[in-house]
């Protein structure tokens, strides 16, 4: 007995180092399995790849762009790093076979890396594989003593769910097409295999219809992709391995349709583009049989140019008052026996999914569309939740999860990371019905993003969910991720990603000076505020002429920061702390402290700096109550009662939201003055 | 008279007020004239264009430019910022005529801005004097207390020469179209209005030739613009006020065209692509006949491509070896009466000068084509200095200064800004002749440049040769111009140029770590050797095969930490110091003398760093002497002749390049050790 529980303790101790050793690669995602080698493979100008098996245009331009990658993360010149017929080429890559002309759901992804000191070798059972097994490669690769390299090792890996997807919305903010590709670029090198490309909303149509061209004339202010560039952006995620899913959502969401169209709509018009932001009235008329019509005219003509199986309906937030308000809309649902609006869309998703299905296409649409009387074949992409995956699932249908993927809502990449697919009422499904939920999408709703600020809030968080998308689900240790995600985010600096790189130069921006190492103190604590505070608080309604260039627009949705200070406080308070914890932490309050000297004097020269004033005076104030607090925690001298309850008042004062910014550092110094009360002090009493 | 002088003196007084009013612009190039107004125009969304007067789609699409960028630097969204009809739009742009079809060297470029609190004006005679009042309306856009604003002025300029230009020689390395493009922002953002592209070397032919595909196909590895790209530079450049002007440099430097047809060739061949750098022997054989028929045809296919007026044949650096060794070459010099290679190549310049004539072009080439047997119109492009182009003008050939512009040689701005035209034997040029001074070019010559680094070895130093060359001969303030630089220079990173943003990744790919903070304060005060140096010291032969990624690669041109440095000290030793002088270079010193350490333990981890564990070594130690030295200043104690000596052995020993780089600080550590040592001391001696 004593033996086998050593034996037990032992292999837990073993796997804990491999998977220490694994998670030391600062891969992401975590592939399914790593075994660790010894030495290291050289990678320098004579690196070569040479293709055997099954060959495909695809796979060579995959081998090609991984070139191109190795070498600019190498600094190597284009003349090196070749494509060699030779067998002792340093990297040989095998595919058993090609790819469909049309990527397709559930394609086999898996691959198997083996590296050593001799060489590498890449198998997989198709090009895909091949796909992720070179990015796989890429994120190994390091700079040692000996110069570039990658490591021993044997990777088998292969994705737990077939549909990994980052939704971008570009109707309520025009996303240019080299934006899109850049993170096409960030998808691949995190393995995700989805773009969802919302293109229309009430804000804006934004791609050219040759059937409709009031669409993109009047619905856009001029910012659409014409085709060609649709075509164009598509083949660049086929090269990546990643499939192009168009959504039109509607009924709702299509202010913009009815700009240059305002028959299909249920009110009177005349419609103007949509400048603020909400769920609005205008909807198409389900009644009118011009409106199939011209949707029959309008699916057929974007089923042709996007290739892809799926085609998204949308199908969302319909508030059903031009329904209420239309006479004839009422009329018709009563001869039809049309209990309410639910119905009603209920009759317009079936009519839509005939035309979808007609032109060879499977529907997807949010939540909303979920009736027993649509067809099995349909998806259902969840903004509501597991459960609402669940009850899809249990119906028979395939289904999404996008829930706990918003990016949009700030939330800490920790938050996305725990969101799981297989959860709730989902984890209680058989296994034939959990095979139904395909996987996810992170959701970049665009209220609040430009072309600027986009890839801040795509990255690095969209890396955490990829990880909980291809990884196995025991995959779940926030602090590796964290770590991983620290490493993976400077690697997609190096794919032209803006997410690290658009800070300076906003802060300058809202400075007007160069000098932003105060304002940089300052941002680097604060967050936006979460969920859909923003629009809730704004001053005055937010519209889509309103720039974003506000401090509010620069900050990082987490501040990593604020999050190692939280993690060194906690190791003080519960007693536990490393060497050097508490000199960072007095460091770290002692900057908050000063800063607010240092910044004073900038805010007078910039309105857009002026907002952030009162952020700054409470972050100092925060510096101050925490040293202080510090002070008595060191001298071992309960603080009195009354300094503890002022600081914080002061604390809670300070976590209130001004400018739309969170000071993210607060709670841990409340944590600070509580424990500096000592044990016994109301301020720490169950009720806080 | 003492009225007088008092008037004078008053006036002196008041022109340099105004002058340091309009260097606080900011402006680089500096305008020819401006007035300061007061009060300033608010720039916000509702900011909008209207078009006066001469109308051309090169114009609106300048005005769109323009709006573009003017919303990037504030981040307005693009629905905001119009062009409009109105009479009352914020800025109204006036153009008295359009531009020629093909942009001419000496069209009019001068432009009038007029900006009050209520709005602006833009005239100028032509559309190319718009576009550069447009850029220097951008420079004056800044962020204030009442939001983003220009100030009220009146600038008043044009440019004091015709041809403001910039070689980029992507014979050596391949330069990618899209580098190229970002490069054209940046020239067009300084005024600068030629793009000389040096499209043929011994180590690479860079564009598609239709006639002789050969050239492309054999003498580029795959690495060369197609035709179709190239139209598409040339019309982003005119969308720029730029012309392009093309060199295929011959009869030598063209070992590249020789691989695809080795019968142009004077030596037996066959040829290979060059891989390394130098002067080497190919050169065309400029006595058969089937050269020029090759010329012609070629030039032609060329002509057709490159609309500019000008066309660039080289000329330079034949060595004439494969001319001595080839006996049909010298029996045709001898039975033509040639006395030696420069006789040959004479005659070879007169007949491609034909050819290029024939092709309605004009001929340009470097110093080596000037004799006087060419016609009058050709221009004479000047490497060898302001003399030689002086000679060339007496003789009454045009001319372009480049000497004293190449920007490879890693000098500091400062010298290229002293670098004057009309200086030396072109000051005692009568008018006439010195109207034949057309300008100059900066020169990016590539053998260390990468796609990744050139833009820093371009920027921000050509925006001071490009001041030299627009602004009046008296624009000459080195410490305004350094000013102006600096915010220049932030000011470019927003046109997407890389020449700060390369940096860091640069050092974390050397480091292999993200924790590059204690590698910067090394590579802060390192710069590469300077002229020809780093040919001349490399280790072994250096390749275009060898990768451009080592530390030497990283590092600026041009150390502004080391500049200040040793403004600080000669502050210091002139016992003039400012406050906080000292304390700042005690810190420098410092952080200097602690970072060995901070850096040894990274030394090992990485190849590429290990190079410069002795410059970390020397660095260390002169902050240790400095810091020693400021002791003995403050004590008023000379420091110990002895100490004295050892110390400057060490700072002559630091001096010494390592691994191409050097310690730019070091002179002025000495500076401080010499003072040390007190006026008595032998080591201040007249001889050192």
């Amino acid at each position: 007995m004593v033996r086998t529980i050593l034996a037990v303790m032992f292999c837990l101790a073993f796997i804990s180092v491999v998977e220490a050793q694994a998670q030391s690669l600062n891969l992401m995602p975590l592939p399914a399995k790593v075994q660790m080698g010894s030495g290291q493979l050289v990678v320098d100008p004579n690196f070569s790849v040479s293709i055997a098996g099954h060959h495909e245009a695809r796979l060579d331009r995959a081998v090609e762009l991984f070139l191109v990658q190795l070498r600019r993360q190498t600094g190597m010149p284009p003349i090196d790093m070749k494509v060699t017929d030779s067998a002792t080429a340093t990297l040989v890559v095998q595919a058993a076979a090609g790819t469909k002309a049309v990527q397709e759901l559930g394609e086999d992804e898996s691959y198997r890396l083996e590296i050593s000191s001799s060489g590498a070798r890449l198998t997989a059972p198709t090009t895909l594989g091949v796909m992720r097994g070179l990015q796989t490669f890429l994120q190994l690769e390091r700079t040692t003593s000996a110069g570039f390299a990658v490591p021993a090792v044997t990777i088998e890996d292969s994705p737990r769910f077939p549909w990994r997807g980052l939704m971008i919305d570009v109707g309520r903010h025009f996303i240019p097409l080299d934006v899109l590709k850049r993170n096409l670029d960030g998808m691949a090198a995190v393995k995700l295999n989805v773009l969802h490309w919302h293109l229309s909303e009430n804000q804006g149509f934004r791609i050219e219809s040759k059937k409709f061209p009031k669409l993109q004339e009047m619905g856009s202010d001029g910012l659409y992709y014409t085709q060609d560039q649709v075509r164009e952006l598509i083949a660049y995620a086929r090269e990546r391995g990643i499939r192009v899913v168009p959504e039109f959502d509607m009924p709702g969401h299509a202010t913009a349709w009815f700009v240059g169209y305002p028959e299909l709509a249920s009110g009177p018009g005349p419609y103007q583009i949509e400048r603020q932001w909400g769920v609005f009235d205008p909807a198409m008329d389900p009644t009118r049989e011009e409106t199939y019509k011209f949707l029959d005219t309008f699916i057929g003509e974007m089923a042709g140019l996007f290739p892809d199986q799926f085609f998204h309906i949308g199908g969302d937030e319909v508030n059903g008052k031009e329904w209420d308000a239309n006479p004839k809309i009422q009329a018709f649902m009563h001869a039809h026996g049309m209990k309410d609006n639910n119905d009603l869309q209920a009759y317009f998703n079936q009519r839509v999914e005939k035309i979808v299905a007609k032109n060879g296409k499977t529907m997807l649409g949010w939540d909303e569309i979920l009736r027993p009387d649509l067809p099995k074949t349909i998806v259902i992409q969840s903004w509501r939740g597991p459960d609402s995956l669940a009850q899809a699932a249990k119906l028979g249908y395939r289904g999404l999860l996008s829930s706990g993927y918003y990016v949009d809502l700030m939330w800490p990449a920790e938050r996305h990371y725990a969101t799981e697919p297989l959860s709730g009422a989902a984890a209680n499904l058989t296994p034939e019905e959990q095979k139904r939920i395909l996987g996810g999408e992170a959701c970049m709703w665009s209220e609040y993003v430009s072309p600027e600020s986009i890839d801040s809030r795509i990255w690095p968080r969209t890396a955490a969910i990829a990880e909980r998308l291809w990884s196995p689900q025991d995959v779940r240790d926030v602090n590796s991720m964290y770590q991983r995600l620290a490493v993976t985010s400077t690697w997609l600096d190096g794919l032209g990603l803006t997410h690290n790189s658009s800070y300076t130069p906003m802060l300058r921006r809202i400075a007007g000076t160069n000098d932003v190492a105060a304002l940089k103190v300052l941002a680097d604590v604060l967050e936006p505020v979460k969920d859909y505070t923003r629009e809730e608080t704004a001053p005055v309604p937010a519209t889509s002429l309103l720039p974003l260039n506000r401090v509010v627009d620069a900050v990082r949705p987490e501040s990593a920061t604020a999050r190692q200070f939280a993690a060194a406080v906690d190791e003080l308070v519960g007693g536990n702390a490393k060497p050097g914890s508490e000199p960072r932490v007095r460091e770290l309050l002692s900057r908050w402290r000063d800063n607010q000297v240092e910044l004073q004097p900038q805010f007078e020269k910039s309105l857009l700096l002026q907002e952030v004033a009162p952020l700054s005076q409470n972050l100092s104030a925060l510096g101050a109550a925490g040293l202080a607090a510090l002070d008595y925690l060191d001298r071992g001298e309960p603080a009195p009662a009354a300094w503890v309850t002022a600081q914080l008042a002061l604390v809670e004062q300070a976590s209130k939201a001004q400018a739309q910014l969170l000071i993210m550092v607060a709670p841990a110094v409340g944590k600070l003055i509580r424990a500096s009360a000592g044990p016994a002090s109301p301020a720490s009493s169950p009720a806080e």
